[in-house]
C-alpha cells in the first residue's frame, strides 16, 4: 500500500503542505502549472487521500447516496444512469442503497446518513413508507435531500416527479377510446402518493367518459410473480371480467401476459393492456406492449442536478425545486382497436 | 441533530464507557440485560455512532462494496439481491458502484478502496478490463476481494463463476440437434475471460458435430440497441445467413428480435435463437425465448458468504475458494424443431 502523504509531496516539490492540499482539491488559488506538477507527482508516487481523515476535516465525503426500492426495474436502472451522468462530471461517487420495499431498511439506511457518511441524498421511497420522520431528521441534520418519482408529500424538500395523474388519465382514456368499458386498475402499494395520483387519473377518466367505477376492478397485487399471476387469473376468469387493464408497475407485466395466455384471452382482441414501464423488451413482447413511458433518465439527471445546486451553494433553498417531467403514452399492439373483422 | 455520545449514555446508566461501547457492538462480554438497557436508552436519546471516528478506531466500516458494470441487466440485479440477502443478516451495508463497462471508472473506484472506505469488495469486472493491477493493489492493501461471474484469471482471489464453457456447448449442441447448421455467435467484449470460455464451448460443440467454424458468423456487437440492430440486420440479410443465433448477453435479445421481425425471418422456423439471460419477460416474448439461465441469485449469495468468511476470520485464505455453480438451458419456443409441416 502506498504511504505517500501530502507532506512527502510538498517536500519533494518544495511547496507548502497547504498549497499541495489546495492543488489536489483543484483550488482556484493555485496556478495551472503547479496543479499539473502536483498531480503528476501524486500519480507517480501513487498518492491516495485518506477519505476518513479528509472527511473529518472538510466534512465532505464527495459521495452522494441514492436510496431506492430495487434495481430489477427498468425505471430505476435508467434513473441511476441519469444520476451517474451528472455525478461523474462533478467528480462524485454514487453509492446505491436498496430498501427492497422495506420501511425498516429505509429507516436504518437514513439513520446512517445523519452521521456524515454522504454529502447528499436522492431518494425514492419504499412501498411501505407511510411516515416521514426518518427523512425529516436527515434534513434537520443538515443534509440536502431530493426526492425523485416516489415522494413524501408532507416533507418540504426538492421533488422531481412525472405527471402521474395526467398520464394515468391519458392511458385510461386511450383504452376507452379503443372500445374498453370495463377497465381494471392493478397496483402494488397502498401508501405511495404516486399510486394515489395514478388511481385518481384512472377514476377521473372513467367518470369523464360516463363509465362507472367498479371497486372489484381495482386490485392490489403485492405478491411475487406467482402470487400476482393467481390474483390476476382470478380476476380474469370471472364471467364479468375486465376488457382492459392498466398495470401501475412494470413487474405486473409478466403475470398479466401469463394469466391471459393461460385463460386463452387474446390480447388485444379480448382484453387490452397498458403498463407503466420503461422495459426495452416491451417492443418484442407477444404482442408488443403499449406503455406509459416515464422520463426515467431525465428524472434521475434532473434530481442529481438539483442536489448539486445545494451541495455547491450554501443556503440554497432546495424546497423551491418542484419539477414535473411529463411521461409519454407509447401506443403499440396491446391496445389495438377491434376492427370487428 | 442528536448530540448524544457514548459518555452520556454511560453516565446515565452508571456504566463505564467501555461497557456501553461493547454493549453497542453486541460483545459477548456484556450481559443480555445490560445490552437491552443500553440499546433502549440509545434509541430513546437518538444516539447515532460517528462512522468516521469509529472507522478510524476499529478500521471497520461495516460496509462492503459491490462493483459491477450495470444494473440494467437481470443477471446483475438478481446477483445484488443474493448479495444483500447475506449482508443484511450480517448487519452490513452494501454499497453498489457501477463502472458502466469503463475500465477508467473501475480503476478510480478501486483506487478509492485502498484508503479504507469499505471492509471488503465483490467485483464483476468491466468489458474493457484487460489488466488487473488495480485489483492486485487493493488485495495487497489488505482488503479481501471476491470475484463473481466476470473474473480476472491472473489474479489470485476467490472466484464464484458459472460453467460458461459447458453451458455454451450445451446451447450450441441444442441448436444443432434441432436442425441448425449455420450458427452465429454474438458477443460484446474482446477482453472478458467468460466470453473466451463461452466462445470455446460454441466452437467445440460445432467441431464435435462435424460443423465448420465460420469466422463471419462470430460477431462483435459493442454498440447501443440501434447500433446492434444494424449489425445483426446486416448479418441476417445476407443470402448465406445463419439459421441459428447464440447471444452471449441479455442486451442483444431485443435487437435480435427486432432485426428478425424487420427482415420477416420467422423465429423459430427460419432462424432459432438462444440468449444468455435471466430476463423474466423471456416467458412472454414473441415467441418465448430459450435461455441459458445463470444461477444469478445463488452466485451473488455465495460470493457474499465467501467474503464474510474472510471478514470474520483473520488469515482466512480466500484464494482457495473457487466455486462453479452450473447454469441451466431453459428450452422455450425460439429453438423449436421444424416439423417439416
Amino acid at each position: 500500500m502506498s504511504n505517500t502523504t501530502i507532506k512527502i509531496l510538498a517536500k519533494e516539490l518544495n511547496l507548502s503542505v497547504a498549497s499541495v492540499s489546495k492543488a489536489l482539491r483543484d483550488s482556484h488559488e493555485i496556478s495551472k502549472e503547479t496543479k499539473e506538477k502536483v498531480l503528476a507527482l501524486a500519480q507517480k508516487l501513487n498518492y491516495v487521500p485518506n477519505p476518513y481523515a479528509s472527511s473529518l476535516r472538510k466534512r465532505k465525503s464527495k459521495t452522494i447516496a441514492v436510496v431506492l426500492p430495487e434495481v430489477a426495474d427498468s425505471f430505476f436502472s435508467l434513473a441511476i444512469n441519469g444520476i451517474e451522468s451528472v455525478a461523474q462530471d462533478k467528480g462524485y461517487h454514487v453509492l446505491i442503497y436498496l430498501t427492497h420495499e422495506s420501511f425498516a431498511r429505509e429507516e436504518a439506511i437514513l439513520n446512517e446518513f445523519k452521521s456524515g457518511r454522504v454529502d447528499g441524498i436522492l431518494i425514492s421511497v419504499s412501498d411501505e413508507t407511510n411516515t416521514s420522520d426518518h427523512i425529516k431528521q436527515v434534513i434537520a441534520s443538515g443534509k440536502p435531500v431530493v426526492f425523485f418519482d416516489r415522494v413524501c408529500d408532507d416533507v418540504e424538500a426538492a421533488k422531481i416527479t412525472t405527471d402521474d395523474m395526467e398520464s394515468s388519465y391519458q392511458a385510461t382514456h386511450h383504452l376507452v377510446m379503443n372500445g374498453c368499458r370495463k377497465i381494471a386498475y392493478l397496483y402494488t402499494s397502498k401508501n405511495l402518493s404516486i399510486n394515489d395520483k395514478r388511481m385518481e387519473g384512472y377514476k377521473k377518466a372513467l367518470s369523464d367518459s360516463g363509465l362507472k367505477i367498479n371497486e372489484d376492478f381495482i386490485v392490489l397485487c403485492e405478491g411475487n410473480t406467482a402470487g400476482n399471476f393467481e390474483i390476476i387469473r382470478n380476476l380474469l376468469k370471472n364471467k364479468n371480467r375486465p376488457d382492459g387493464i392498466i398495470a401501475c408497475v412494470e413487474k405486473l407485466t409478466t403475470p398479466i401476459y401469463l394469466a391471459c395466455h393461460d385463460l386463452k384471452l387474446a390480447i388485444p382482441d379480448k382484453i387490452k393492456v397498458i403498463s407503466f414501464t420503461n422495459l426495452q423488451a416491451a417492443l418484442i413482447l407477444s404482442p408488443p406492449l403499449t406503455t406509459v413511458t416515464q422520463p426515467a433518465f431525465e428524472m434521475g439527471k434532473t434530481a442529481a442536478m438539483v442536489l448539486f445546486k445545494a451541495l455547491e451553494k450554501n443556503n440554497y433553498n432546495l424546497k423551491k425545486e418542484t419539477i414535473v417531467i411529463p411521461s409519454q403514452l407509447t401506443i403499440r399492439s396491446t391496445t389495438k382497436k377491434d376492427l370487428g373483422v
